[in-house]
């Protein structure tokens, strides 16, 4: 029929011919992995950084084939030009293989291959498909593997979307903080195990959550550093086979001034080629993350839990009804949309783990998984730290009223008797006070064990919020 | 401005007015959920199969409530009506809410409340958003709550995805069994510890894959049939707290005919509304169909291995060229593929249990996360499937003559001389054997343990695939 | 040195002689194994099921073997004789190899085949180490293979094992089901996203607590069914290489009358020796029963928190001071280290999910990993239901008032108007009680939306418990 | 009874009085924690560097009690001494609660300071309980919670079990760095997907392992780094309540003095009470090296696979029979174990990340499962180092013939042709070859693509090894 040969070309590999449409920058290899591989229906386009990343190697790849001259002077343009374009947002529609591949990645690399060669045809003048003047594996994939070039685009990514990951968690460190001023003279009781413990303010609680997660950008940036060595140059299986003496310092280098990243060569590429663990090390600092977020949206939620049956110690902005049947009701939707953020990070750690385990030989195989559920995770991560910065955290006010009243009726006040009544003595109050409901304070002054104006000096809980015993305080035993 | 109302109507909620697109069938609280809930950016209507669920849940209540007087018949009618063309894969894009959520699933709730209530209208001839007429909360959520509703529809989506998974768990199973029938001449040593044990055919070998795979049906149904217990009728904590005497009852039953499952309401519905059991089962089993297809895959890349520093059993089908530097190279990248997939249910059950074990009090508030990686699973399963049994298993041959070649050379035969010559002798004989590299039927005539007649009958690969030893064999010593 | 021949005698295997304590029962391939594995520190006599599971697989092999006539009956009756001391609980110190073990459970099989034998022999008058007379491997081991004695002896166990854990099981529902109805008049609000909701009975909660942990008494019992499959008979690979005809189901048959456990030889016996389908559905289900533990316990610790600070509808008895710093202060401990130990059981599923994908061609080589955390996840849930029943469920008392003052407070009470008033009406009341403090009732009133006796009939929360809208109820608006 | 009175003291606390036994260095919170908790059975003197941390920070505490004239010098001079017995090693009998623990570790805070106190009084003169000369609380647990000193002491005997584990992983890298120079001329064929790739050495496979474990060494340094940081001297909840000014620095100064490890005081003790996050990266990090180690031992497993069904590339040292039944047969039993271990650390990480979220507010009371856990994955950790290199590694030979064998068979020396002949014209003789088992040398020459001096040269297996194409290569087409 006319339109079929109006509407494809044919292309042939190893496997025989087969008709790409017209259209299609993307050509045969990629038409095989796209009816091979369809599971989990997120093309590799759903990570933009991923594509750009493919981009940037394959331009630095084409920049040392050139200077080794290997590469044709304007093939080398030509592919230039299309990386290009590629990483400025362009043909971002033609990367539509699955994240969900066997072949190590190698689908992924064709299709960038594929669809570099047909656009680079396209700037020399030439047709989509006219591979004997720019052929995806002999001209674009030159001195390449997928088993470098797909583990250093990951790399690539990783490192976009950590920066990415690094400002959230600064601007919500930053949000807790200027929380944890506003609630600084909001005092409260503290509660381990749940059970009343003894006095702090409000604001040391979220000064403790501001704390745990700019711990965070630290870590993230370690992580970060340990990604930029990368195999690049040691094509199949780290031997380096087919490249000229000096591709791979040009290649890497290219690619450090590409992607303005201190991209460093791994120093055993026979190693670098099958190792998981800087993506391993990676995913259990991502997993980190997630259960400190976790965390602090348990305590978000006990902490507002109520209004009257619960702490209702803090208030979260409402965001939305929060039943279909019960009226009036506001849930804390954004922290358990985070928790739930975090448990799939939790998760993807687990997939990460088997598919790093299943590593044979000179390959892991399953690296696909891996890059994609960490580029999921990173992405998650951020989105949830965003969303509870903005849609939670800056909106949180305080019943302080509530807080004082817990700190007022409890017995735990009684521990800072410890240093002077001994800690039996002050069990026994506090068993006494605890059954009778009577104030820690008239049980101490009813058994003359203090004066009421010593005890009213020890119990001001704004002195029990810090490490220090101040100057002024009574010295009864010691 | 003239063209902003035009564009749009304006509805109301708990929270205040928002401007709605007059073309969405949703409503406000589903525009809330999209701008809170932004993460994923899958919506609940990649899965058609809880789309669907929805839909039916919703008619079976508009039916009971019907039924027991409280919803006007044409109110109730118009209800049926929208949720039939729902059923009929009608006004899916319209089910827009992300997969994760916060709420517990109200947002997933509110989102089908809205669609059917707008579409009811149309059908009663009213304009989208007179709520006055037919109100999302008041008339399709009568007698209902998000955490009646949205389990039950979350466990009829499972039931539908449990059966296509199980039909291409036993289509799985038959093309395994058919290739058991084809390679049972098919002679080769079995492996133990990857070290050489004793013969066996490779059709035993695929044979037992297919009787794992078969298992895993009549498992698979077992939990479809946990599942069919609901909590409908419940409402918001399993009092049936606004619910007619009567309307359980009839509301599963009407979904029991809608649906055509064999629903049952749960004996306790308190505990029915937080318990996460028969999730977590699932997830558990589904987790055990993976391991099982990993295996089989593991096995598949093992006896493939080569062609010439591998296994070299069997042949996989060349789904696609395996390369883009070694040419001729050809992967196995079905099986690669299904590995991930396994890996992938591995870390959703993760996932899965830490929601599962979040849960508190009368809710568990992370059911959002939960449906949806069950639902994943489930269908990455039966794809994975599908893709094994008709890319792969359909086309693998087998290379007899390499496994014959394995038999003969092995020493593996030496157990069968053990009740013959007894443990210690043959252990000495196999040493010998090894380090010398003659053959055991050589050592065993020298030394004059047994002529070469008595070995050539006892050595017969063929009468050592079974567990009888036959009548007409040697007795040696016993 | 005459004290090493006197303290020594010497053993030989494949790899040679080796001196071996005198006055062991075990033999040299135990003592390798002692060597070889030193991690865990856990030997196996640790589960005792286990010691006498392996020695009801031996007598049950010696008698298919004296029937089948390939063992004298005076060598059978002797390895029956120390079989049964073995399953009286003699002898099981010399069970002393390492639970984490390569050689996928030969060194626990050779372990029983050498104390066995030994003993036998001492019964037949001979040395220990006289293995001429009766051999761990020609004459213990006779029809047998580490592949098939192991994971036998291992189902046997489990099965034990989780006969203890069904009693505990429902020992503590039924002490959950006592505190129900010991709390069924106690009224409360139930809460959702741990938000107020609506009324209930802290009855209803316990019951719910009942249910669920009754539930799981017939899902153990149907994994236990699972186990009872066994691939006895089928020795190194499942081709049952070296039994006689009849062997196997004797075998069976003798293991089940010696055991009282309806056992039944698999179908497939060469899936059945690699396959970890069962045990990896078994830890899904003890993963699942775990996670309902730890919920229960989560609740409880929320329920009980406080005193002054917290939920405070519950007290757990006292079992230890809670602090060594704050007098007074006791801690839900034992509900903490059920916690604990729900996360070792959902840990000991990740190590038997890695453990089971594992498996390679005819065998899994991790099952000695698998077992071992079977067994201890078994253990321990046992423990910790005893633990969590008698320390602490039985002894819980409800804080009455403060549970009924809750329900008096509280907005929820607002949802039981829905029917009459309306979601909109009835949301405005709910909002406008919280930001003013007013009650609803007074809100109710005060707009003559409903008389004060209409409303409190309405709004006694004893009627707001069931699923059920009383007959004497108002129906204003339906 | 008179035994009575002479076999046991009394001994009170806030629930009363108990007889402890006479002989006990422990007292009754210790008594009833034996009580409360007898699950796992493994008591935490199983964990040597864990009692002696303890005394560590015991002794310290006690320096800077007396330091700033809280503490009697007698007193402090008393348990100083008993603290030095404990750190020599005595006594650690003593340390008996069960690791499994509820109350955030209370009860073993309360062990240390019940034996401390009772050797202090027994050096002071005074008898066992005579607590009112010297207190577990009062003094012993002096200016301390279990809240800073339990975690304090966790971190420390975490870096003495990581500087052996570092030892061991150094050892090990050497061990397989040794291999990779013996095996650096042997030849073999690189595998990537287990399909025969490109060539390569033994030694750059081994060399590959060698630094895969060697950068294991820094990262486990880094964790340990990150455990330095200590709340020590924040008591209940990081406020430092019943302190004195400096007691903090003093402390943490005299236990960098005791212990010899750069401790720091965390810089916001809040959060350092109740943050898990050093855990939980290092539970991560021992993931990873468990994930590397496994990888290794998968490859061991395959490379000795055969001897004549495997690969047969390399020959591990025999350790034990390998079978029960199959005579001769040895297994690769020491990787086999290594796997398991893998396995459980990777379990473990599981049951640590669980515990990790469930921290709530100022406390993470699920402590004492993530001390054991890691202290469990450090120690096993070690000693599968140690025997993976004693018991395998540095007994490892190489069968380079079949290496050598499989090199000259290979079609996979089509790939060095491809600069010169290009992908398409390669895959087609790499595809011919394939299909009629003729030589790639035979059919280039045939087709007169290249002569068979420029073949030779070419294909030299040796000039393969490195990523440089050789000056004297010939450049057909470049």
């Amino acid at each position: 029929m006319m339109s079929d040969t109006s509407c494809y070309r044919v292309e042939k590999d190893l496997l025989g011919e087969r008709q790409v449409p017209v259209v299609a920058y993307y050509g045969v290899q990629t038409l095989r992995a796209l009816e091979n591989f369809n599971i989990s229906g997120i093309p590799i386009s759903h990570f933009p950084d991923l594509v750009t990343a493919l981009a940037m190697v394959k331009q630095a790849c084409a920049r040392a084939n050139r200077d080794t001259g290997k590469l044709e002077p304007a093939q080398a343009a030509a592919i230039e030009r299309a990386c290009d374009e590629i990483i400025g947002g362009e043909l971002h529609g033609e990367f539509c293989v699955d994240m969900i591949q066997g072949g190590a990645g190698t689908s992924t690399n064709m299709n960038a291959n594929e669809v570099i060669a047909n656009r680079a045809l396209e700037l020399l003048g030439c047709e989509r498909g006219a591979y004997e003047q720019l052929h995806p594996n002999i001209h674009v994939n030159m001195s390449q593997s997928t088993n470098d070039v797909y583990p250093t685009a990951l790399r690539l990514a990783m490192v976009f979307g950590l920066r990415q990951l690094g400002r959230a968690t600064c601007a919500l460190q930053k949000a807790l903080s200027a929380k944890a001023v506003e609630f600084q003279s909001v005092l409260k009781m503290g509660r381990t195990q749940l059970q009343d413990a003894v006095p702090m303010s409000l604001g040391q609680e979220f000064n403790a959550f501001a704390t745990t997660v700019g711990e965070e950008v630290a870590r993230l940036e370690d992580m970060a550093a340990l990604l930029m060595e990368v195999n690049l140059g040691g094509t199949a299986i780290g031997t380096g086979l087919n490249t000229e003496a000096d591709y791979r310092d040009r290649a890497v280098a290219h690619l450090r001034e590409i992607s303005a990243c201190p991209l460093m060569p791994a120093a055993d590429l026979v190693e670098a080629t099958s190792d998981m663990g800087g993506f391993v090390l990676l995913s259990g600092m991502l997993k980190r993350t997630a259960i400190k977020l976790s965390k602090i949206c348990n305590d978000l939620r006990l902490l507002s839990s109520g209004p009257h049956c619960g702490f209702n110690e803090i208030n979260l902005p409402q965001k939305q009804p929060g039943s279909s049947i019960m009226p009036g009701k506001v849930n804390p939707v954004i922290p358990e949309a985070v928790n739930q953020v975090a448990f799939t990070v939790i998760g993807n750690d687990t997939a990460i783990t088997m598919a790093a385990e299943a590593g044979q030989l000179q390959l892991n195989v399953m690296e696909p998984l891996i890059g994609y559920k960490l580029l999921e995770s990173i992405r998650y991560l951020g989105a949830a730290m965003e969303s509870l910065r903005i849609d939670c955290v800056v909106g949180i006010t305080a019943n302080a009223a509530v807080c004082r009243g817990y700190l007022e009726r409890s017995v735990g006040l009684v521990t800072a008797l410890n240093p002077y009544l001994g800690y039996g003595k002050t069990s026994a109050i506090a068993q006494q006070a605890l059954q009778t409901g009577r104030s820690v304070a008239e049980l101490v002054i009813e058994e003359q064990l203090m004066t009421a104006e010593e005890l009213e000096q020890l119990l001001r809980p704004e002195s029990m919020l810090g490490p220090v015993l101040g100057e002024g305080k009574p010295r009864l035993r010691s």
